[in-house]
């Protein structure tokens, strides 16, 4: 019944995952297609998880397997645009497009598709054939492409990183995996579920299942990258127990040193929990553009990585 | 027994609020006034309320009818200035007032009333016949302007929020409204106010009772704002049942999209509670200047709208 | 037994304490030496404290004596820089040190003594004669110099704070010290400090011991400075007290107003538990450079009024 530890051979499922339109704060279809995924897969998992959500959760929701150490947190929302009065967009997140993007979504009168545009002073509005209704959302139509090394798709941050949680979760024993919302806009979620996984079974260790940027010093196809900081700072004696667990198990990793850029790490942080928590996550070329790109090898070594971590820590 | 729902002719007790003295940090005064003023009228409401309040407080309190599935939150406290050293002035908050604007408080010489300055690199100062003792605290004097359709006045923000709540108190029969403090200046009331009516009855619904933005998407007079985002993007789902209660009920609103502006919301979106909120307020021209100006239509349906929200959701 | 309430004439104590190095997510050799010096030193206390730490409180930990009502804060964590990639320097917290200023610290390759650098857009480099490990925490190199009435070095700011915490231990007789993380950084370890003590033994009193600044209207040797605010304004009427407390006490005080600046107490404001707390420190000249510099009359002020004030509160 053991299923090979590999990742598939296909990305399929992460294209699916890519596709679904939940910029923050409208996670809800995401939570929805995670939990039908669940449901329908998990007979072929190592062990069986206990499905925890509720209007208490809001649109986050958690898979509890065995005996709970360690938590991956994955994060469900994306960047994208609010429509606000006539043809203006206000940010959700910080979405970083060029003019002419295009950008879909759904109001009462039915699916759009529109262009993205700034005028001198770089404020965002959408070119379309109607008004679109205030409030709606839009985000970065889908276009995957994948070659032998790289995939390249908008939304890899988060959706690969879910990818990699639910890859993780085919063999996971012990451990709880946290799909969160809000993430890419200021946050509200750790919070809660933070405390919920602490009272319920002592879990004080975090893995942030994220990605992270392609710099001079991480480079495409040289392993995932352990994060030393950004512009928060975890406990160091903790982030050594991760690289520790790398090395000894000699899987390619690549350590980061940043001073700005955040995750559901930080939340952690600064929120009023004893937690520790380290980002282990693929780096990725062009951040919050519909052009995000990562390394095959940089998502293999992040599943095996996650794996190995979840069973030593 | 029961009250008319429509709100006073007279907004005499507006008036009254919008006079007291009370920046953030400083608002014991707003709240001593309005325990004087529930112990004297809530014979006249339909339920009667439970005060909840104490040092582990500090100057907030809930007035708890029935059995709150809903909270409502108005802030306290207004923004203003501090006396730093010689004639320098700190802000208190954002205050947005121009030269010359008057300025009142006390320290232990007696009652100021100076005028506001600034030098070529914006700083303010205040000129006065005597110096002000460090760390004493100047506000607006209060201009209140009544006209057919109009209020002006300064702090309408948030003393009409609490007009609001008061009016709303009189016919309430199930919730909790909560009086908060430091909203201008970062907040910091909110985490335990929250955490004890969630603790104590349940309660993860909350509407934030505040002053927004009348902008080019929000007008005078076409009714009260619900807000979709400002900084901060509250659950779709929750927003849309708000809505839902307006357009059922025939309440004229106007929906609100914004990339900046926070309030208690934010605080409650950012806490680490599960709290589902929206913004429901009056638009006003002038925003955190002395010559703040709302509607009278939009106060009467803001009224209104709460009373069925209370009600309804 | 009872101890004399004046400080030691000599600073040794101070000077060791500054020379540990400890920035911000590497607090422990801090903690590993306040463990060792209060089991060596507290026969010689009134009072005997109970010791709390553990995993569960990351680097951090308490020092309870009797029937605490009211909580000091000292922050164990300095400001420094993370190597980077290459030569490149990032900040923890703010540092503030001009070029040629001599860091210091440890990597696998052994001591480093290194020199600061900044490029045209005044980023940070380190001048040395290997590459240092990515990751590596600098700090600056202790130049300890005392007058008769200053002290001068690196990190008064907070070491200085830790030692006035130590002195009032000698004779507390009901309180808890805590010792604090990541200060320096955007915090993250009050929330659940705070928590402990407020649930264990309803704590919810918090004196900030902390390093000031010298400004225009706070001097050098006119006392321990009480901050009436900085970027957080406390509830002015728990600030009041302990004016008094140093008013009755015929203790040379000056007040604070500052419109920027943060401290633990920032995180106790924001955070969501209900704590009273004020800023109660020495000022220093050069803040977060080599070169912080306070007058031995503030920390003997400073020294005497928490002794008081934790009596008497």
């Amino acid at each position: 019944m053991k299923k090979s530890k590999k990742p598939e051979s296909s990305f399929h499922l992460l294209k699916q995952l890519c596709e679904i339109q939940a910029p923050s704060g409208h996670e809800k279809p995401v939570k929805e297609f995670l939990l039908n995924y669940t449901k329908r897969e998990k007979k072929h998992w190592l062990s069986q998880p206990e499905i925890i959500e509720g209007n208490e959760f809001q649109d986050c929701f958690m898979l509890k397997f065995g005996k709970p150490r360690t938590a991956i947190f994955a994060h469900m929302d994306t960047v994208g645009f609010s429509v606000r009065y006539f043809n203006q967009l206000v940010s959700i997140g910080s979405p970083n497009a060029e003019a002419g993007t295009r950008l879909v979504g759904l109001d009462p009168l039915g699916p759009i598709e529109c262009e993205l545009e700034y005028d001198k002073e770089d404020h965002a509005f959408y070119k379309f054939g109607r008004p679109i209704e205030r409030g709606t959302t839009l985000t970065y139509k889908i276009d995957f492409r994948e070659t032998k090394d790289f995939i390249q798709t908008p939304y890899l941050d988060n959706r690969l990183g879910i990818f990699n949680a639910l890859k993780v979760a085919e063999t996971l024993e012990d451990g709880v995996i946290v799909f969160s919302c809000w993430e890419e806009h200021g946050g509200g979620s750790i919070g809660y579920l933070a405390k919920y996984i602490q009272k319920k079974w002592k879990v004080r260790q975090a893995i942030i299942s994220d990605i992270t940027w392609v710099s001079d010093g991480v480079e495409h196809g040289k392993g995932v990258a352990i994060s030393l900081r950004d512009r928060n700072i975890p406990r160091r004696s903790f982030v050594n127990q991760i690289i520790a667990i790398a090395q000894k198990n000699k899987i390619p990793y690549q350590l980061e040193v940043e001073g700005s850029g955040s995750s559901d790490g930080g939340e952690l942080q600064r929120g009023p929990l004893s937690f520790d928590w380290c980002f282990v996550g693929a780096p990725e070329h062009g951040a919050h553009t519909p052009h995000e790109k990562v390394h095959k090898t940089d998502i293999e070594t992040m599943i095996e990585l996650y794996e190995k971590v979840m069973k030593e820590l």
